[in-house]
């Protein structure tokens, strides 16, 4: 992962790049936000109740809640920790993360007004949403593409070689309506290949859309395969290079994690002493 | 606190005393241990059912298990981790809290069976029983005696002068029954009384009610009073000098959290490395 990250184009120098795990914070601050937590809130996340619809229809009379861990009940809370341990101002989400940005929001209003302290000590984090849309599965263009979908042609990988990538969007669901329109309502597949595409070229996608108004389904895909084989040629070489040189991860994330680490150190420590610990 | 435990005889060069806050490893392996405890075996801790109970009784129609915090919640969680931290074998613990050695040792199992790690990386810690039987509210030998109680004269405390302790125990709920005997169902003032004279003296409570035989409810009452005042004396005495020596107290925590993370790293390493992280 630190590799991919590295790949894509996040660099250590500006960004700080650590392993959640190396940093102990977290998960003390996750609790003391789980005690101002109530369990209503955590029960109403879409993820919960998204999960909780699985387990039923896995076997419809037996499971109920109660067999679901309480650590998927409480990890929205322990996101909020991730989050406000850095006294974040911006955060980059998905749509489907938005209900949890909220939630963040939320427990740092609540921990601001409970533990009257000025300047208050946690900004309410905003949203910064990705430019491009949601790029959603190619088999399933109504859901999001996931990497842990069980349909592995479902989405399109890092370490995907040129004729992997072309098999898998030969293969994806488009429809059989002559001609390209964005439509993302009737048509999913084509709008979701135009969303890739746009994507990749950092345009709109209607201006992409627009420029398919004569031509067809195979002229999409073909576009859409030279574009992604292209934008994903040289991190995929770069990742290649860097997972091999496990010297140079390692280092990155000791360094990212002394770097973390003195951030959250001082929150940690006001915190502590704002609910009346050491 | 501190000074208090001490104060009652623990002896920190044979018992690590320190605050919990000061060993971060206690909420990681809390976190993790979410991971693997079912909400719906939460949510049949008797603990929380009664808090559940209590808040419903103060708004009935409003109040719901929703309004109640996830630290709440997930704190017998917590505790599990307290214990398997340090790979407890045997807790003492009062008789409300085998429910939560219970989970414990539940959690141990889980954890034990989960990860399969030879030898098993926790023992199932088992309780010690007190001596005593339960010590119960002087106001209402129903519930238990508790510091956190709205009724100050229910319960008597370390600090408490020996007028303290006359008025406390003069006022101290019995019966209007002639004569003493020990029957905790229907007579669970004056047995509450017998159990306070038979932990004081450090006998069996049946054998304490058989020098009663003849006696009365003040005899009683004067018996456990003088006691009472005895058994506090001393370490009263010595919980004021140590609270006014802050370095001596300072000292015992900071030796007390250095000899228990070096306990407690050792099993949180094993634990990452058995779960996947570092």
């Amino acid at each position: 992962m630190m590799a991919a990250l590295l790949a894509i184009g996040i660099d250590p120098q500006r960004s700080i790049l650590f392993h959640q795990d190396h940093n102990p914070d977290h998960t003390e601050l996750a609790w003391l936000f789980n005690c101002i937590t109530p369990v209503g809130k955590l029960r109403r996340m879409t993820t919960w109740k998204a999960r909780l619809a699985t387990s039923r229809n896995a076997n419809e009379s037996e499971v109920d809640e109660s067999l679901l861990n309480a650590g998927l009940l409480t990890y929205p809370v322990l996101q909020a920790a991730d989050i406000l341990l850095y006294r974040a101002t911006h955060v980059p989400v998905g749509e489907d993360q938005k209900q949890h940005l909220e939630l963040s929001r939320d427990i740092a209003d609540t921990f601001n007004h409970t533990f009257k302290r000025k300047p208050k000590l946690f900004p309410l984090p905003g949203y910064v949403e990705t430019p491009s849309r949601r790029i959603l599965s190619l088999r399933d263009p109504t859901s999001k593409m996931s990497k842990s979908s069980p349909d592995r042609d479902s989405r399109i990988l890092l370490t995907d070689t040129d004729d992997q990538i072309r098999s898998k969007l030969r293969r994806a669901v488009t429809d059989s309506t002559v001609g390209i329109t964005y439509d993302p309502v009737e048509r999913p597949g084509v709008a979701n290949l135009l969303t890739v595409l746009a994507a990749c070229m950092q345009t709109d996608v209607l201006e992409v859309a627009s420029q398919f108004e004569n031509k067809g389904h195979g002229d999409l895909k073909a576009e859409v395969t030279d574009a992604v084989i292209e934008l994903i040629r040289e991190p995929r070489a770069e990742f290649e290079r860097l997972r091999n040189d496990t010297t140079y991860l390692a280092e990155v994330a000791r360094e990212g994690a002394r770097k973390a680490r003195a951030i959250s150190e001082e929150t940690i420590k006001t915190v502590r002493n704002s609910v009346g610990l050491s």
